[in-house]
Order: structure tokens, then sequence, then C-alpha cells
């Protein structure tokens, strides 16, 4: 239900609600039945769709071309403090429109950083309270929190890289704050995005100091909120590169060897963006396959890229196809540990009418709902995953199943192979693969 | 010194050497000077020059739009095992031409794979001891061996990693006689290039199943070496895509990641190729540092790719800059951990004159001398390393030097921001460090 | 119908139907319905889907990597001419029991060149009949011939841009045989692909020289083919890379003003292909804009890449978005000129079933007749025309119409700006665009 | 000379001064001699060196995931024309001390854009006088003038292809200012940079009527400023993307189209900048040389990109071979045709200290002066210009000769291949090529 504040900012717009997919209105789900159960749980918990504040709330459509074009009511107060308010309001209101149960921040979307830490300090505490309000009035919650290590002129050569000192502390003292801000606010879980943990150029870089410093904070963030009795999980969100050449976290094998190396594969999972991923060279599909591997699939920011735009660009998801085949890999992975689908999506420059970013989460969250329907299908209807299957049943009896017992050594292959003699050629049969998923969309 | 067998297949041309950089001989090296010390060792020493057998004896210029351009005078004898030993005596006469100490071969290169796996073997085996002999006249040694597991038809769908527990056999038992013909040779190190191990389309692949396929295909692989005496090295050349969508061993940290994982971090190291590094968006320089960091750099592959064509063009290694850059690096870790510079690298197709092979080593041997020289030189003359260590002496001493050692907490660092206020910003001083390095150059 | 030789191939397969979207039979078509209507036309109107002699019958699945994987009947005969008439009998019986009207071919995609040009002629001619009765029996037709200039070692350094006029000559008169033998076979059109026409590298390459010679040579080709009565489409394809570095028809618009700048724009159109258009950083809609709005919109190569694997993997068309976006460009462009939609694509190299390619064209012609479908029912069923007319209706009456006409001049821009005073920001709506795409797919 | 204004804003350092390649002065050129004559000109004739007001003296470092880092003194009066005479003075001082004799800028660059038309072109007037006098005191020149119709979010559509005709008419009223400003100013030449000319989304998006528009918002523009005596060059400067996922001015050969379309090719020549140039996937040679081809080799933007972020990073040129080689392409070209090389370049976002943007200054202009005695030497004593020479030597006699006269058919090409027989492979010797480049670098 959406909770408005003093006043409604989206007038005009009610809750969208699910009207199937021959309804033509624009402000209504087509796929996305929060309540239908698919593959034994509801669609709302397969999800747990949540919004971006910075992006819905805070972006304004800036790009290094020009400033913001979407100019919104709820930033008019002067007083930080009411503007934030105002904000949380506005949030509110559009995730009850929405109809969706969580939220995801940056401790400085919430409300503006101050010109010092103890007045920061003290704004973050009087919005968490508010805040606390809007959730327990509306049932919303919180998905993650995090802290914006990388926007003040401060963190320009990273936080916990940083080759200063002072620097790494100060950005310890602000994730100290952000994890009570997101205590406070029952958050089901914490994320490290590596903003600028990484380097310009690798010419003035110690990168194995900086990594060591990177291990020993989130080593130090984990030891603090574990104390205080948090017991969500934390996030690392891999992203290659932007905004510095090389970011540490290039992406999730990455992040999962970093994690071994510091003793934190128990506490951290991996929340995988789409468009980071496809930034790295890989499909959605292959990183979220990647950490349910490791046993580390968390969260998911679900937004797209534009593969032919070498940069984050943050669009909704709206791709059919990837999506189908990112829920076929979810569905067989069982889904998330502790996490949702987070849109860290932004509607572009110039959608600049109120009504395009309902629009835009709509499309969106058809897209998933739509994806998880097909995938679905496909699992229970379709040739596929007996196809899939079969073509590694040569190690589920026999000599195979004693390979991957560990029961043979080299000469023991060596021994089938001369006994074998040629083999004949089976097809990997890609085309049918594909042909049936399309089938299904 | 240049073996020649029944025949000299380059003609005209002599040995080559050193005369300096002032010299317009086209066949002579300008830095390349084998005896020269640098930095504490000879360049011979710090380089292991190594010439690919592949792509200098077998490659013949195909592409994927056309067959070989350049014929070779080795390849002409109808019979396969008088071919062989024509293409070694070719070899062993350009290796002792180029001056170089070593070579590197897949199995197959050495001579042609037969119809029949016994037939396979008993061709190498009678290689094996002809290059022996070649060996022992020249001095020349065997930097790496390695087995080639992808170009068969049978390994089209991969090879420790084929969904068939029969090729993967196949593949063990070839494995098993190339570690049997490096070990014959005394190779230094034995290497694993994943050729087919990734996936076209993930949509028919069980990626987990088949990354624990390779995992205990390599400890069958080492268990076996080590029990035959084997005291050299492993290394996994990793390579993000090509031939696969995407290979396995993405990038170094991918494939340091997965040797720990399988409990294989102390037999192998990282031989990283240029081209391959930055295909995955990395630089050469980038790619050393990590394997440095875990304490896993083996050996390198010598070449560079072009950034604007999106296949391993495999071109021989020429850019100044992104060599010297990898150099200081280089120096930096104190050189690679059992291995060489192997020149991965072949002609352009339509090189097709005789000397061609020769100019095209001269200007990678050259550039690589060169570059070591120069970072040599930025090291101990310029400002650049105390410029650099500069940066981060505030981790050298005090409360920093605390952190480092692990001995403060989350807490600490809020107190220490909170004393702090507000910091000022300390220049990264990158086009300072990039003038530096062109001053040297 | 599907016309035999004296064997069959393709055993056990039989003429391909449509059956329906319903369909759970892999062989059967579920959006093509050749005859089906859709805006005016027959879909096989629509398409003239065509077949690619040398990815379906030529092909063998090798690559950079390895050898063919797929070994075909018709390949067996050692005598070339049998072989070539038995490809052609594989070739009908395939396109036959695919149900479709054309075929493409390159000179010695038919038959296998010979040793000297004079026993090439021959061979082409000899074959040339064949074809020619092949035809007649089956109704099949020619969409376009082509020569192959690329993959015979001579043409290493370009054909019509090759360095040596000797080596451009052999071009032109294989050039000369390839237009006899479209011209004998009712070929509809002529095209050129530059396959080796750029350069490897800048240092050893006079651009402006070569593309002269490429214009001249372009000229000599017409005016031949119309002297001897040609009347088809000559057509260019672009690529901007691969083979060579850098390719000189890049993209659209590159060939566009090179036909312009060498006088050929009446006589030529352009031929565009899917992975051509990706790698050249655009996508397949904006390249089909490009030459529609030029008035050349000739032909379509039907295929895919993959955005992550930076070289032309021409997979089969699956894209469902993709292609939908195109077909709403195609459609508000009339069709194609005279061209029609070839399969230039090839089944994976692990994909070596029989059956595997009949798969694949499936998919392809599924997924076009689809995204007719789709476009078609959006262009007359939903908002989006209507919403994108509007975006420009200020041009079309007062004074946008009036610029548009040529008839304002700077100053009477200035003034309408100090008369507007400031502008309310009108939203592009690309999320609600992007939506109704989706809602019709 | 440096020309103050009421106070020093880079106080301590001088004037930059050429030191020769053994300096150890950071703040000394090591390369550029201005007054050294090369190839018959002095660099400062050749390179015409000139700074970019918007990125030197307007941008702060800030970037998509953080606001500025760089606080500059000029910026500080809180009135808008005081602020801009205090860069103004800043601008001179810097020039001056760099000993470049040209500045490049947007409008409003120069004095920030009031919330009215009106005031805005009094603003301009206002601070245009006042440049007048700094550059009758300095001497130093105007190379181009722009106007930035991309920033406001009026523009967020584009300008000139704004789907909206009163949008189309603010940018071409902005435009006329701005040509007002250049000419007031004594500019040699005038650039159009497509900002958002292109598109977000091709969906919502009629190409072919915004390519109409923008030709004729050209015209209209150059009709104009000649109407009122203005002799310089218009310049196209081209971009592939960024900030549009599509800009229609993608490349050299598209902008050249596209101007001959609109016979506009008399009064317009290209800028190529690096950046842009490695976007599109071409180097920046090639755009010289396509450029040169064309007769329209205008001017350059000179910075750099780098090859694995896939936007434009403006870093400053270092790229020692890349500019080699532009150089050899620009030395034979004759040099540029009223343009000059202007720093389109910024310094990192972490590049704080007043020095740096010194330091990035001077290492740009030494590489070019390196490339260029390099390029110089290169032709002059080295075999390079010869070997090119050479290989098209086939054509400047005989029939070769006479078919680039336009004098041969088809059929006497056929002739000449009947004749030939088969012949022999000539190498390219790219690896020799690249050698002597290296050679002499
Ligand atoms: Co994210
Ligand atoms: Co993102
Ligand atoms: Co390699
Ligand atoms: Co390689
Ligand atoms: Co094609
Ligand atoms: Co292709
Ligand atoms: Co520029
Ligand atoms: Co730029």
């Amino acid at each position: 239900m959406a909770i408005l504040g003093y006043k409604e900012y989206f007038k005009g717009i009610g809750e969208i609600k699910f009207e199937g997919k021959d309804s033509d209105n624009p402000l209504a789900f087509k796929y996305y039945n929060p309540e239908q159960v698919v593959a034994g749980k509801t669609m709302r918990e397969h999800f747990k769709f949540s919004i971006a504040y910075w992006h819905t709330f805070c972006g304004q459509g800036g790009d290094p071309f020009g400033p913001g074009t979407q100019s919104f009511e709820w930033d008019k107060a002067s007083d930080p403090i009411q503007a934030a308010k105002d904000k949380a309001d506005a949030a509110f209101e559009f995730i009850g429109k929405m109809g969706f149960d969580y939220f995801c921040f940056h401790d400085y979307d919430l409300i503006q950083e101050a010109s010092t830490f103890a007045e920061s300090e003290k704004r973050l505490v009087t919005i968490t309270e508010y805040i606390k309000e809007k959730k327990a009035a509306s049932g919303v919650k919180l998905l993650w929190g995090t802290a914006n290590c990388f926007s003040n002129p401060r963190y320009m050569n990273g936080a916990a890289t940083n080759p200063d000192f002072d620097v790494l502390s100060r950005a310890g003292g602000q994730v100290k704050l952000a994890l009570d801000a997101t205590m406070a606010l029952d958050g089901e879980n914490y994320v490290f995005w590596g903003g600028r943990e990484g380097y310009m150029s690798l010419l003035n870089t110690d990168m194995g100091r900086e990594l060591d410093h990177m291990g020993q904070f989130l080593v130090m963030a984990r030891d603090y909120a574990r104390a205080q009795g948090f017991k969500g999980n934390f996030f690392i969100e891999p992203k290659p590169m932007e905004p510095m050449k090389h970011q540490y976290d290039f992406d999730s094998a990455t992040a999962i060897g970093f994690l071994k190396e510091y003793g934190l594969e128990k506490d951290f999972k991996i929340n995988i963006e789409v468009n980071h991923a496809t930034l790295a060279q890989h499909t959605f599909q292959h990183e979220i396959a990647t950490a349910a591997k490791a046993g580390m699939l968390g969260s998911l920011d679900a937004n797209r890229g534009d593969y032919q735009n070498g940069w984050d660009t943050d669009q909704f998801p709206n791709n059919i196809q990837e999506t189908t085949e990112a829920m076929l890999v979810f569905l067989k992975a069982g889904g998330l540990q502790g996490g949702g689908v987070n849109f860290d999506a932004k509607i572009r420059r110039n959608s600049t009418d109120m009504e395009d970013v309902f629009l835009a989460h709509i499309g969106g969250a058809d897209t998933f709902a739509r994806a998880l329907l097909t995938a679905d299908k496909i699992i229970t209807s379709s040739a596929y995953d007996d196809l899939r299957t079969k073509r590694y049943s040569s190690f589920d009896a026999g000599k195979g199943k004693d390979f991957e017992a560990g029961k043979l050594t080299l000469e023991d292959l060596y021994k089938v192979a001369q006994e074998n003699g040629e083999l004949e050629l089976k097809s990997g049969k890609q085309e049918l693969f594909e042909n049936i998923i399309n089938q299904y969309i």
C-alpha cells in the first residue's frame, strides 16, 4: 500500500496492478503477478523486487555532457533534513504504488552529506529515524544498505585502497555509520561495491598492498557488524571498470577468489549486476552460474547495458532472451541467498515525464516475471532439461563416476584411451537448445 | 650455435648478432645483447627467450578466410616421421641462428598425429628420441611442453571438460604421453592452456560439473608427473575467449582462484600471454602484477594483440610503452619463477619471405630488451620509484602500520576519522608518472 | 519440392512444413508460413529466403584452432567435377526440403578452383551447366553470385586493392568468370564483399591509391556486366574488419560514400549482414535505416554475432528483439530492392548431426517470420507509429515546414529563438516505446 | 609571453622552455622546440598548438560517479561576468606560460549561460569584448570557436536534429551568436561537434528526417557566416557514440559522405580527435588518411583514449608509436588545412595540483614533437618510403598505368590473367616496416 507524506508526489498515478498480457494499459503489469506461484514460490518471494534509492529518487539525468534534466518536487526544500524527509515521502509513495516490498540505499542517498563528519553523522541518525517510521507504516523493508565511498573528492584515489591511511580511516568511519543505519533499519544485507577501489594508472599504484588493505578493511567491517548482532549477508558487487580504469572486484570469479584469500567467504556472497557482468565480457547468466557454483549467489542488480556502448548504461531490463536464460540458471540454483532483485537502473536522460519511471519499473518487472514463467515452462514441459542432463550421463555410473569420485589415476585414463579406439563425435545440439528457448518465449 | 641437419633451410641468413641501436642492418639485434648485465642478471638469464614450435615451424599463415600462404621445405616429405625430423632440423637451425636457448611445443607440433592412439604414441617416442639428440648437440633446452587437446575434432566439446567421459579419458591418455615427452626432453615446465575448456553455449552446459572435472583432471596429471619425478612447474595459461565463447581460465585472477579451489596452488603458476591479457580487458602489466601478488608469476608468452580486432592476433611484440610498463612490474617482482619469455607469435599471413620470421623475432627480442633497459633506468635513475613509494608512506609507521598488522578495529578508524576533520586532496600525479616513463624511452 | 540427385543425402528428413507455434516438432516451422500474407505480401515474397552455398555445403566446422568436424557424403568423390555435382545435388535436395526458393554462391563454392586459370574456367562452365539443369528442374533461383577473391594465397595482399597490378588483373579475370556464371544462371543480383580489400598495416599501404583502384575496378565490372545485358543489382556488402585489420567497406555509410565517389550509386545497393553491422558498432536496424535513407536497401545477410566475441561468428539468427526492431525499419522502408534474406550463417563447429543444419535454418526463418508478424502488429495495432510520427509534427506545418523546404535563414531561427523564450522539455518516452515492442513480442 | 590579469593564478610556474631530452626538469619541454625547423616548417607552424578552454579552464574533474575535485581560483567570483573575466585572465596566463599561440572555445565555456536567451547574448558580447583585448595584448589567436548545443537540458533530444522545431530554432539562434563571437575574435575556423545529434533509441527516431534537418541547418549556418564575411573553414568533428548511443557523425568517412550529400564539401573539412577515432574502431592515422584522401584534413584534436575503457577518456597524448604513425601520414599529406593541434584533453580527476595541467600539456606537446621528428627522420633517412612506393610500382607504367587512367576493360584484365599464369607471392613485409619505425623512435 502506498504511504503518502504530507503531499502526493506522483499525482494521477495509482497503484500499479497486474492486468495480464492482453492489457493495453501502459501503467499495468502484463506478466508480474506478485501472488502467482511459479516453481513453488510466489513471484513476490522469488524476486523481492527492490527500488534503488539513488537512481530513482536522487538521479536527475545528468551525464558527462550535461547536467540533470529531471527536476523533482522533493528536492525543492532548502533545508537538507526537510529535503531528505520529502524524498523519503516520495520514495515510500513510489514503492507503495509499484507494489514492491523493498528498497536499497547508499548512506548519502538518504540525506545530503554535510561539510563535517560529525554533522553528517547527525543527519544520518535523523533520517534513519524518519525512515524507520515510514517502514513501520508501510511494511516496506530494506533489502540492503551501503556507503557511498566514491563520490566525495576525498575518495578520488580510493577509499579502502587509498594510498593515504587518513582517507582509509575516513572511509572506515563512514562505513561504520552506514552499517549502523542499515542495522537500525533491519537491513537484510549490506553491500560493498568498490566504487573507486582500483586504479586509474598502474604506474602510481602498489596493487598488492592496496588489495591487502581492502581485505583487512572488509574483515574489520564484518567483525564490527557481527559484534553488533548483524545476522544478514554481506555482498560484494563486482564491476570490471568505471570509474577506475581497472576495478579490483572485476567479476564474480575475481571477487570470490579475493574473499577466500582474506577469509571472508563465510560471511560474504555476490551481488551480480547485469551491466557489470556484460562489461566484464561475461553474460548475466554466466555470472549467476559462477556465484551459484561457489554457493555465493546472493543478490541481483537488475538492469541492462548496451553491448555497443562500453560504459555502464544502467538501462532498465527489457532483454527477454537474456533474462530467460538467466532465470533458467536462477531456478536451477534454487534462487538467491538472502538477497533480491534490485532495479539498479535509471530512466534515460530524456525521459522527463513523471510516469516514465513507473513505465520503466513496470517494463523491468514484467521482463523478469515473463522470463521466470518461460524458464519454468522450459524446465517442466520441454525436452531441455533432459537433453542437458543426458549430455553428462557418462559420469553418472561406471568409470566416469569413479573419475568424479577421485578414484582414477592418469594412467587409468590412458588405459581407457587405449581400449576405446577412435570415438564418434556427439553433436552439442546448440541450435536445438536455442530453438527450444525461443519456442517457449 | 646453429645446428644444421642434412640441409640448411634458412640459406643466406647467418647467426643474428647484436650490433647496437645505430645499426641499419635489419638482421641484427639493436637492443638485445644476450650477455649484457641489467639489474644483476644477463639479458639471456632474465628472458630465457623461447621459440614457439607451433607458430614458427607449423603455422603457414592460414586464417578463417583462406589456407596457408607460407610453404616450407621441411613439410615436403610424405613420410610423417621424416617430415617431423626435417622440421626439427629446421627448428634447431632457426633457434641456433637466433641465438636463443629454448623452445616450447605441443605434442603434435613435433609430429603429425596418427590415425590411432597407439600409432601416435609410437610417433611421439620416435621424434622425442630425435629431438633429444638435437638438444644434446646444440645445448638448446625445453622451456615447456604441452598437449594439443583442442584441434582434433574429438575435442570439439572440450577435453577435460568434455561432457563425455570417453573423450576426457582420451585427453588423459594424451596428456600422459605429452608429460612423458616433456620429461624425456628435460622440460623445465609443463603448460595447460585450456584450448576448448569452456563453453560455446551455457544452455547445453553444466558449468559446475565441468569445472570439477577440470580440477580433478589437473590433480591427476600433477600426481602422475610428480610420481615420475618431474620437478618442474606446471603453468596455466589463461585466455578469456576463443575458440570457445567463454574459456574457463578467463584471466589470472580466475585461474588463481581455480587452482586454490582444487589444491593445486603449490605446483602450478601462471603463464601470461600479452594478447590473452588484453582480450580479457586487462593490460599485460596488470596480469603480471596479479600473478606476482599471488606468488605465481611463472612464465610469459610474448606477443601483442590489436586492441581493435577482438580476437587473438598473436602479432610479434613491438609495443614499446606496453612492454616498458610490463618490465617495470617484472623487475619489481624479481622476474619469473621457472619460466621464460616464449614468442607465442606469428608473422602475418602476407609475410612470405624466409627472412620475415627472423625480422619478427628480432623485433620482438629488441622490444623486450629495450623495455628492460628502460625500466631498469627508470627504477635506478629517476624519481619514479621514490614517488610511488611515498604515496603509501602513511602505512609504514604509526596507526597505518597498525592497520596493516590487523591491530585496529572499525571503531578505531571511526575515531581517526572523527579526529582528523576534513582532509586535503593529494594529487595522484598520473601525468607526471607518464612523462617520466616517456622521458626514459 | 526437393529434387534429388542419384542419391538422397539428408535421409530421414522430409520437407519442412509449417505447423504453428504450438508444435513440438523440432523439424517444423513454428512461425514461417510461406504463403501467409503480412502487410500485403506473402512471407515468401517479403523474404526470398536463400541458402548460402559456402556455409551450408562447403563449410565443415573448421576454425583457427582445429580442422573441420563435419564430414559430408558429397565431398567424397575424388574427381572435382563429380564432387561438385554431388554437392549441387545435396544443395538442391536441401533447399527443396527447406522449401526455400533461392541460393547464393561464390564461384569456388560451386567447384574447387583448379591449379590454372584456364582449367578453373572450364570447371566453372561445366558446373554452371549442371546447376542450370537443377534450377530448371526445381524452380530454385539464384539470388546472387559473387567471386571469392580472398581465399587463394595470391590475394593475401588484396584483390582489386592489391599493390601488384598482376594480382588485380587476375581478380579481374576471376570476376569476369563469376559474372558470366551469375548471368548464365539468371542471377538476380551480383555481390561484392571486399574479402581482403583493406589493410593489415597502414604502414605499408597507400590507402588513397588502393581506394581509387577499387573504384575503377567496380566501374569496369559494372560496365562489362551491363554490356552483356545484366539487368540485376550490384551489391556491396560492408564489413569493418576481419580478415584485414581494416576493411575498406567499413559500414553502409562508408560504402555509400564510396559508391557515390566513383559514380556507382545508380547500379549498386547495399547488402547488409547482421554480424557485420554489429562488428561495426552499429545495430542491424541502424544499417537498414542508413541504406534505406540512401535508397540503397538491397539485400540482407541474415545471421547474428556474439556481442562479446569480437569476430564474425555468423551464428544463425535467433535474436527476437533485434530482428523485430529490424523488421519495423524493413516494413517502413517498403522492403528490399531486388535482394532477399540470405542465411549467411553456419552451424556451430560441434553441431555434427545431419539434422542440425535443418534446425538452424528453421530457427532462423522462424525468427524472421515471427519478427515480421510482430512488427506488422506493432505498426497496425499499437500506439507506436503514431507516437513516433507526432514527435516530428512541428515540421509538418508552419515554420517547421518552411525550414524543411529550405525557406528559412539562420537569422530566422534566431528570431524564433528570441520570441519563444525558454522551452518545456518533452520526454523521449524511450521506456514506453520499448515496453510496447515487448508487449507485442 | 604570458599576460597576467590583476592576479597571477599559476604562481611559481614560469614560462615553459625547451631544455632538450636530457633535462630532468618536469616543467620543461624535452622535444617541443617551437622554432626548430622540421620538413620545411617550424614546429610552431606545423602544429599551431591550441588550448581547449573547456577542459583546461572549465572542467573540474567531475565524472558520473562524483563531482569535481579541482577547485579553481578563477571560479570564485559570484558575479558571472567577473568570473568569466577571471577565467579569461587565467586562460591567457596559462597559454602564455605554455608558449602556445592558440585557443579554442565553446560559447558557454567563455561565460556561464544565463537564464534567458537575451541575457546570454549580452553576456557573450561582453566577454567577447574582454577577450578581444586579451588577444590583442598577448598575440594569442583563436583557432576555432563552436557552440555548446548539448549540455543544456533543452538539447536532451538533440539540437539540429531535435524532433521539435522550437528546439532546433533555439540551437540556430545560439549558433548565430557563437558564429558572431568567433568572427569578432578573428577565429580562423568554426567547428561543429554533433553533441547530441544522434539517437538514444532508434525506436522513437526518424533518422532520415533528422539527417535532412542537420544538413539543412549546416547549410544555413554556412550561408549566414559567409554572408557576414567569414573566410575560415568549417569543421565537422566526428565521434561514433557518447553521449548518444549512436552519433550521426560516426567517423570521417560518414561525415565526408554527409557533407557531400548536402553540398557542404567545399566549405567544410574534418577535425579529427584521436579518442573519437579509436572509439570508432579506427586508428588516429586511419582517420587522418581518410580525411586527407578527400582533401579535407582540417584540424586535429590531440588526446588519447584507453582502448580498454569504452568511452571518451580524453587523456593527454602520450602514445609515442601511435603519434609517430600519425605524423607519417600527416607529413605525407602536407599537414593541416587551416586548423591546428588542439589539446582536447583533460587531466585525470585525481590530478589536483596546479602544476598537473602544465605537466600534461608538456607531455602532450613533447609527444607530438618527438613523433614529428621521428617521422621526418623515417621519411628522409630510412628505407621506409622507398619500400612503400615500390610496392605500387606496377601501376606507374605499362598496363598498370593504363588501368589507373581508366583505359582498360574487365576483358583486358581477363586477358592479362590468362597470359600471366600463376603468380609469385610478394611479402607485405609488415614486420620489417614495424621494425624500421621502432628503430627510429
Ligand atoms: Co549495481
Ligand atoms: Co551499473
Ligand atoms: Co600463448
Ligand atoms: Co594468443
Ligand atoms: Co555476409
Ligand atoms: Co559474417
Ligand atoms: Co574533440
Ligand atoms: Co573526446
